[in-house]
């Protein structure tokens, strides 16, 4: 019998800061980091399920110790059993009723709860040889079901109601794994659009953009209206009028300096205004969707847990939602938030500005597209081509599409000498 | 010139889950912690300001190293300037662009900010020789104003909405002020209704409260609905037809589960249901409320910040509303949730069940009752009798009211043999 006999954390930090990569109208410098975690165990196979929170520096180190806080619940156990029913293993991490006070369910302790979740993920992916997405796609509905915590869910959606979604995706599942071996999956690019970068910068990367085949690309807004409106008509006359320009406000405004921006933006035809306000509010963002319409709210990056995803729909607060790998407590609950898309009908288009969120979250997608949403109509994955020489099986986009994994695991290791060569502190 | 030296922290957990005191339906063995943080300064004075973060044991550590992480934030600075405009230190910490990608605004990184701007405010009323209710009760309408952060609450409370609402209430402020040092502030209690504790001890304590003054007690439910209703027979027998009687669910429930357990208690002329379900559901709340008028639903201990609070008002989700002294980031933010509550005329009384926490909350409901709401009207402070020996300047509660304390400071210092009796690890 193999046992799980540690957890290795990292404080992995890169210095993006140097170059503006990443900047926003919120965050002017941010250090990609990682919170991160390896799973060891005492089998013979010696492999090691990794996985992490994605943070943008300062605090990484609260992150991993959150982390550590974790390892009492998992050393010494039976792996098999482990992995056996990560269901169970999520709702003993989420419900344990004195970490569960640091949250309830939100913040840098639901957040290891995620890392610790997708390194087992990782882990049990590796050990049946296959990429997270085709181990997830071949589940039976009943086994999908089991893996996801119904509770605050059931006003909305039921054991019954996420059966009835995954049956109906059954049949085209062989048809769809087939078409995304071959076509891939539909990407954006959000690397011509950082706060960050100048004019000249802007132009020439919009213009890659569109020669290497991108569909849609995504501009940073929110910190001054007369360099926004400037940016994107350089972005739009590089563009042309067929690519599609989402821009990101990255939570900068109010209700109402949301509704005023997005006027003073409706000339440039803008495909989603992403993060208007708190990610927190709701009503807000229903309010703000309801005042701009058609152009569709995109939101879903810092929204806390399912309980807030569920609302959103509810009140249709956003047309667009966002997951992240690494915010909520990991591929368990990013499977509850499928089936909640699933039921409004609302396309699924993840979060991917960071490090490593590319590798992972096109796992989720392509587990969405084959059994779950059963579609790629209007989905797309954000992509950002920075970092990704870190990892063990870095993303492979061509064409505007991203080509599907076939290396077995969750797609979150990072090389070692990336965990040994960017070591904080 | 003085300057801050050094921000000291220290891991205080207490072994409540040995004797049952704090059990509900979702934690049922917590032991009361503290992350705990003393700031020192050079000034001649001595003066030290403390403050903490309220938890029920595991992770007590992760909140600790939170509060660390602040510490470059604060070490060096001037005293004197950081003390004379903490609404500018308060966006300083909440708004730090890397820290809060761990939240943002919510879990372990934003309370640790709120027991770093608690502690400020403690010292600063121990360095103005007053208690921070008056402290806070003295200022004008345009100092409170100063230290809120109205960002993501114009569409409901603009800075000129909080203003009226100050000025509307400086008529009166001191004869308000001189009734709560004669009368003291309404008090119910807690004590009797933990749901570890067995048939003869509720019915017991139930008497004693009565006998103590306390017009309202509150009982935990949620586990089993038998045992409710039992137990809510024996303190309806025990309190008499004119105590009111409140329970607490403490998270257990969906909305429909909740609404139907309601439905079966409704025969004890229950006072109001808490925390029905998920602290993060405004919608779900609202639906409950609309099906179970009027019996208020009541709810605040687990919202992460004013962003909540905002949308629970707005949807007429919360009729009762229970701030938390150690929840949100500090004094600063709860006075912006004062200043809602009274926006939408609904009356807060403040959670109270942990270490340290009336303590606290008491000085927030005085400085409403002087300055904000300026009524004293439909609402109580939470009393809970434990752990009271802890602390420099323990509650006074006679007659079931909080006596206004006098002592300088926020009432959070603990006596220093318990930081070191208590220390974990």
């Amino acid at each position: 019998m193999a046992r799980i006999i540690a957890l290795h954390t990292h404080d992995v930090r890169f210095p993006t800061s140097l170059s503006l990569d990443g900047s926003d109208a919120m965050n002017p410098d941010p250090d990609y980091s990682a919170g991160y975690v390896r799973i060891r165990t005492d089998a013979a196979d010696a492999l090691e399920g990794h996985g992490f929170v994605f943070t943008i520096g300062r605090g990484n180190d609260v992150q991993v110790a959150a982390i550590r806080a974790l390892d009492s619940h998992l050393r010494g156990r039976d792996v098999d059993e482990v992995l056996g029913d990560l269901g169970a293993l999520w709702r003993e991490l989420v419900h344990d009723s004195q970490l569960r006070w640091l949250g309830p369910e939100k913040g840098v302790m639901h957040m290891a709860i995620g890392a610790v979740v997708n390194a087992l993920w990782d882990l049990k992916a590796k050990r049946a040889g296959k990429p997270l997405w085709q181990l997830l796609s071949a589940m039976s509905p009943e086994e999908i079901v089991g893996l996801v915590d119904f509770r605050y869910l059931t006003d909305v959606l039921t054991p019954e109601d996420a059966l009835a979604i995954l049956r109906q995706a059954e049949p085209g599942r062989a048809r769809r794994e087939a078409d995304l071996l071959v076509e891939g999956y539909p990407a954006y690019t959000t690397t011509p659009g950082w706060l960050g970068y100048d004019d000249e910068k802007l132009d020439r990367l919009c213009r890659e953009a569109v020669a290497e085949g991108f569909g849609q690309i995504k501009l940073k807004v929110g910190a001054d209206l007369d360099d926004d409106i400037r940016r994107l008509g350089i972005a739009r006359a590089a563009c042309g009028p067929e690519v599609r320009i989402a821009v990101d406000a990255n939570q900068r405004w109010d209700v109402a300096e949301a509704i005023r921006w997005m006027a003073a933006l409706r000339p440039f035809d803008v495909a989603w205004i992403e993060e208007p306000t708190s990610p927190d509010d709701v009503l807000g963002h229903a309010a703000i969707a309801r005042a701009i319409a058609p152009v569709p709210v995109a939101t879903g990056e810092h929204m806390a847990n399912r309980v807030m995803f569920k609302q959103f729909l509810q009140a249709d607060a956003l047309q667009v939602l966002q997951l992240d790998a690494t915010r909520v407590a990991g591929v368990n609950e990013n499977i509850a938030i499928l089936l909640l898309a699933a039921k409004f009908g609302v396309p699924v288009c993840p979060h991917a500005g960071g490090v490593g969120l590319c590798e992972m979250v096109q796992h989720l997608s392509m587990f969405d597209a084959v059994s779950v949403s059963g579609s790629t109509e209007g989905r797309m994955i954000e992509f950002v081509d920075h970092l990704h020489e870190h990892f063990v099986t870095p993303v492979e986009v061509h064409g505007g599409r991203y080509r599907a994994p076939k290396a077995p695991g969750a797609g979150s290791e990072m090389l070692a000498g990336s965990l040994l060569g960017y070591a904080h502190g």
